[in-house]
């Protein structure tokens, strides 16, 4: 079944072996390997009324190919793991593994294998293998003086998902381009990837759990605080005209495939963005003292938080 | 989350960066790298009033590494996907990580990192690297002529499997061992590894799905048939008392972690054994005529198949 519908999927030249065999085998490879996780579930990641299968899949590789760029990596290889329930037929299937294809054969990833599971709810879960050189981008590396970067605008993908599930009204293109941002998120890779040239390699998350719990991970795992300028998170023009300018949708939502990185403050903004080539915004910077402030515009501190970041935040 | 839970688990010199980060980072290996994932999934795989947690943990890394062991490698680094239900405390999570762990630590696997998602039933998704030589086993290189055999007995875990969902009857020590052949499984990884060192090697399948079923695989893959000895199935004495000698069970249950792989004549059942350190029975040899036929003690065809295995069986 996986060999049947892998079969229109792209190979490439690390795949030896691929469906069909117990396991897939891989050419060896002279760098470090990257391997990451991550599922979406039925009802808690989605619902089939929102969304064609074709994006469905391409999402289910997506989230992971963000993990990917979070480290500076490229993407190589994937594996699947398909719970399926009643209900669902064979077009939907191919359909959902037409867009895994898509997405997998235009960021360089080969789908070599898979299973398949029955379920009483569709669940998509890919295994994604990258590469990385020796020099990687890691949470753990955050210094104090560091400025806080982050790429794209934030907080659209969690009001497209509040449009989506009705919480929220908007219409026309604004609505268009945040539901958009919710089902289709295109994850930074190659960002990421000339993120990690920098010497030294920035520290780095992607902020798919909401950009405060994300940066909390960095802090956390760097032993350092930060500085945010509320004002400064970036929002896109469809954000404002639909939630205002508040940004603690942007803070706390979550589902932005987008890069948080700290990087020596020589470095300008500008100059990021144009090696970059995305737009990067300065939110803030790293601090010596072990607690995270939000900065209101007069300077007032919003939030002032020490730890809590890292509870169980189960998506 | 992950980090927390995997803290106890065991590591390697192959995980550069383990659970904690975006990603796992692992060091280059100058081997072929072996990739599979598989689920098990509440209600369709298990009851949680059949086993303990821990027994979960560690099957769910079981059913893998006989992937691994099918091809003849070393199982080395495993991510998880752990989809939790509402009911399930963090009492359980741990006892499931610690039979995880155990599992991996003593098949030499490092837990590397993984994924928890919200879910309305419990499944566990591993994913599992391995190495293997240049010579490693596949499905697609049975010949005319080779002998079939297969590693221990086959039906105990269908058997287990039925006795616990109160199908069958059975007591005592033919119980215990049965319903234990299903919810304890042991790969045969060793036994994978030392086949595939055979000149030439052995094309072979773990049977999970069922012997004849998986040695459906084998013929399609290889475009040839076989004759199948019904006498020469090896049923355990437990099997047989509790079910009788008929092999049907033990050629369509499924859930038998052992290996079935075809080898030149030449090479004796006592010869392999020894080799491999496990039983082994040949139970027929791979014809050139595409079809598989299952002879029974009178020399009789009890059944002709030429197709329908590679049916979607989805479990």
């Amino acid at each position: 079944m996986i060999a049947r519908l892998c079969a229109h999927l792209s190979q490439s030249r690390r795949v030896v072996l691929g469906p069909g065999d117990d396991c897939a085998i891989l050419a060896t490879s002279p760098k470090r390997l990257l391997i990451t996780i991550d599922s979406m579930v039925e009802g808690v990641h989605f619902k089939l009324e929102w969304c064609t299968a074709e994006m469905l899949g391409a999402k289910a590789l997506a989230v992971n190919l963000s993990d990917i760029a979070a480290m500076g990596g490229s993407p190589t290889v994937c594996v699947i793991n398909l719970a399926i329930r009643p209900g669902l037929d064979t077009r939907f299937f191919d359909e959902l593994y037409r867009g895994l294809g898509k997405a997998a054969a235009s960021a360089g990833v080969a789908v070599a294998g898979g299973n398949i599971t029955r379920a009483s709810e569709l669940a998509i879960t890919v295994a994604l293998l990258g590469e990385v050189e020796r020099q990687s981008m890691r949470r753990d590396s955050a210094r104090p003086g560091d400025k806080i970067y982050v790429t794209g605008n934030v907080g659209d993908a969690a009001l497209g998902l509040r449009i989506l599930q009705g919480g929220i009204r908007a219409t026309g293109s604004a609505r268009n381009y945040l539901v958009n941002r919710f089902l289709q998120p295109a994850a930074q890779v190659a960002a990421g990837r000339k993120l990690a040239r920098l010497k030294p390699p920035p520290a780095a998350v992607d902020i798919s759990d909401g950009l405060w719990q994300d940066l909390g991970h960095v802090l956390d795992r760097s032993g350092v605080g930060a500085k945010v300028y509320s004002t400064a998170v970036p929002l896109s023009a469809a954000y404002r005209r639909v939630y205002g300018n508040s940004c603690d949708l942007a803070l706390s939502g979550g589902d932005d495939y987008e890069l948080l990185f700290c990087v020596h403050p020589r470095t300008s903004a500008a100059e990021l963005s144009r090696r970059l080539g995305v737009k990067v915004s300065c939110i803030g910077e790293i601090t010596r003292e072990k607690r995270a402030l939000l900065l209101s515009g007069t300077g007032e501190p919003a939030i002032v938080q020490t730890k809590g970041w890292d509870q169980l935040r189960v998506t």
